[in-house]
This record gives C-alpha cells, sequence and structure tokens, in this order.
C-alpha cells in the first residue's frame, strides 16, 4: 500500500530508540517542512486548481502535527531548535524531472514516497520499546501519514496516466531505498 | 486598534464594487500568501521557539480562508489563476530593517499592518453594495484579520520593548498609508 522498494533496515529502530530525543526533534522539523514542501507546491503550480485545496488540507494537518511534536518537545524538556538535517529530502529532489509535467509528476511522487517512508517508520516507532503514551501517538499519527500518501499519488494520476505515475512510483522507490542504504551515521526519521 | 495612519479613501470601495471579481481573485491570492508568510517567519526564525505555535496557528486560519476564497470563486465561475499582485507588499517589506533583531520586529509589524489595511477593507466590503452573502461572508473574516493584526503585534513585543514596537508601528503605518496613497490603477485588496 505504501509503494516502498524495500523495508527499513531493522536497526533503525534500535537506532531510533537509543537516540530518541534526536529523532523527536528531527520529526518536529519534519512536520514543518513537509507543511512547507507543500505550500511550496501550491505557489509553483498556481495554475493547477486540483492541487489547491487538497494540499491546502495536507500542510494545514501537517502544521497540526508540527504544534503537537512542539508540546511533545516540551513536555520532555527538549529544546526546539536548528538540527543538522537528513540529507535524505535533498537526494531525492535530485532524481525529479526538469521538464513538466514531469516535473510535477515527481514533486508529487517524492512526497508520496517521503511520506510512505515516515508512515513505516511511525508503525516502527509505535511497537518500540518506548513510552506507551508516546507508542499511541505514532499509531495515531502514521494513519494520517498513509492517507498523504495516497493523496499524493491521487493527484499525480491527474497529471499522468494511472500506468505511467505507477511506473515512476517504482522507479522513485527504487532510488529513495538506496538513499537509506546510504545514509550517513546521524538518525533521523529518514535515516 | 488597528494602528493604521490613515483610512482608505472612499473611492476604493466603489473600485471593487465595480471590479469585484478581480478583487476576489486577488484576496485568494492573499490568503495564501498570508499563510506562506507565516511560514516563512517560521523557517527564517526557528530558534524563536516563541513564534513557531502561534503562527502555526496562524497559517492554518489562512489557509482556510484561501479555501473558502477557493469555493468563493468556483461558485461564482470566476477561475481561479495567476494574476498581476499588487506592489503593495513588496514596497513595504523595503521598509524591513535589515539587522536582528530590529528585522524580525519589523517583519512583524509589517504582517502586522497588512492583517490591519485588510480587516479595515473587508469591513468596508461587508457594508458595500454587494451580494449578502459575501457582505456576510466578510463580515465573518474581518473578526479574523483583526485577531491576526494583535497577534503578531503582541509577538513583536516579545522581541522589542512595548514603547520601541508602538513606535516603529507608527513609523510602519506612515510608510503603509503613503503606499497606498500612491497605488497603480489595478483594484487589488491593498491597492
Amino acid at each position: 500500500m505504501l509503494n516502498l522498494a524495500e523495508d527499513s533496515n531493522p536497526e533503525w529502530v534500535d537506532r531510533a530508540v537509543a537516540h530518541l530525543d534526536e529523532v523527536l526533534l528531527d520529526h518536529t522539523h519534519c512536520e514543518k517542512k513537509a507543511a512547507g514542501g507543500a505550500l511550496r507546491l501550491l505557489f509553483s503550480y498556481p495554475n493547477q486548481v486540483f492541487l489547491q485545496a487538497p494540499l491546502a488540507d495536507l500542510a494545514k494537518e501537517e502544521l497540526t502535527h508540527f504544534q503537537q511534536l512542539l508540546a511533545l518537545l516540551e513536555e520532555r524538556g527538549i529544546a526546539f531548535e536548528r538540527q543538522k538535517p537528513s540529507p535524505y529530502a535533498g537526494k531525492l529532489h535530485g532524481s525529479i524531472r526538469s521538464k513538466d509535467p514531469q516535473r510535477l509528476t515527481d514533486l508529487l511522487l517524492t512526497c508520496a514516497l517521503i511520506e510512505a517512508r515516515s508512515c513505516e517508520r511511525m508503525k516502527l516507532l509505535s511497537e518500540a520499546p518506548i513510552d506507551p503514551s508516546l507508542q499511541a501517538f505514532y499509531k495515531e499519527l502514521l494513519a494520517s501519514e498513509a492517507r498523504h500518501h495516497q493523496v499524493y499519488v491521487e493527484l499525480a494520476c491527474q497529471v499522468d496516466t494511472a500506468e505511467n505515475v505507477r511506473t515512476r512510483l517504482a522507479e522513485l522507490a527504487g532510488v529513495e531505498a538506496k538513499i537509506l542504504a546510504e545514509a550517513g551515521p546521524d538518525t533521523r526519521l529518514h535515516s
């Protein structure tokens, strides 16, 4: 359902549990970046009316998650501050085709894959040996991420045929899995 | 309460009524830009924690207004498309001091003034000879704009003293009124 080419290396969960504060801080930034990314698409494609309302909805949800994470950091005494981000999203962007409409398809599909990986990682966190309230939080959140994945794929299907979207999604999913396999030492939601 | 240096020229309402479709389209873009502006502040000042949750709330509200306007355009058969924007916000940005913390104060206060002018203009539209459902829509919206004005001023008061904020707000309000007095021929929410 999530269209990922590879499951996460199980070793990631152990690292995430050992560096939970770092992962929570990164996750907070990721929610803000997800909202920013959706909004950026609205500004880049003002004449693609079909994008506007669904991506505005998605950005609002990401902002709500961002606020939930900010509250969670505060509860846990973790400062919200700049953090070295994972190079993951930047690398994924490197595979985006430069000409429209292919560019728009790829922008939507890379967002779809980021949401999919977030969802998969949140499922792992919801089952990891961490505070049960945090497990519950991730269980709740992962459903939104799965929905957002679906929204991005459906929007891409308004730009290109369902078959082309399926083929391209599989290609980009291969790239995504390769990026994760080569990730550096920092523990992040997408590392 | 809105801290504007000058009321709108009453002639603006007549022009707005005569070019209502143009104003509605511009207003739709303005709501998206307001959300984008709030989010941009969150990315520019990630270490100013006090900004994060209030501006995320504000951005969500602007996105809801954006969606309401999109629906309104559709009901009225107005295409949502690119439109030559008013130079107003760009000109206002020209007065922002370049060094922090003054820069942040000014960024917040220019946002406060844009919200204030929107509120004043929406009040005029709510009393103008237009469709009563549109009058009601503007009546509802103007309360949010007044609240957003207040949010931005209060956030500025966390960056500088209340007295300095008051003085700077009055200076920038003078600039804002001058920009409107010299506005070009296009009819916009801020023209």
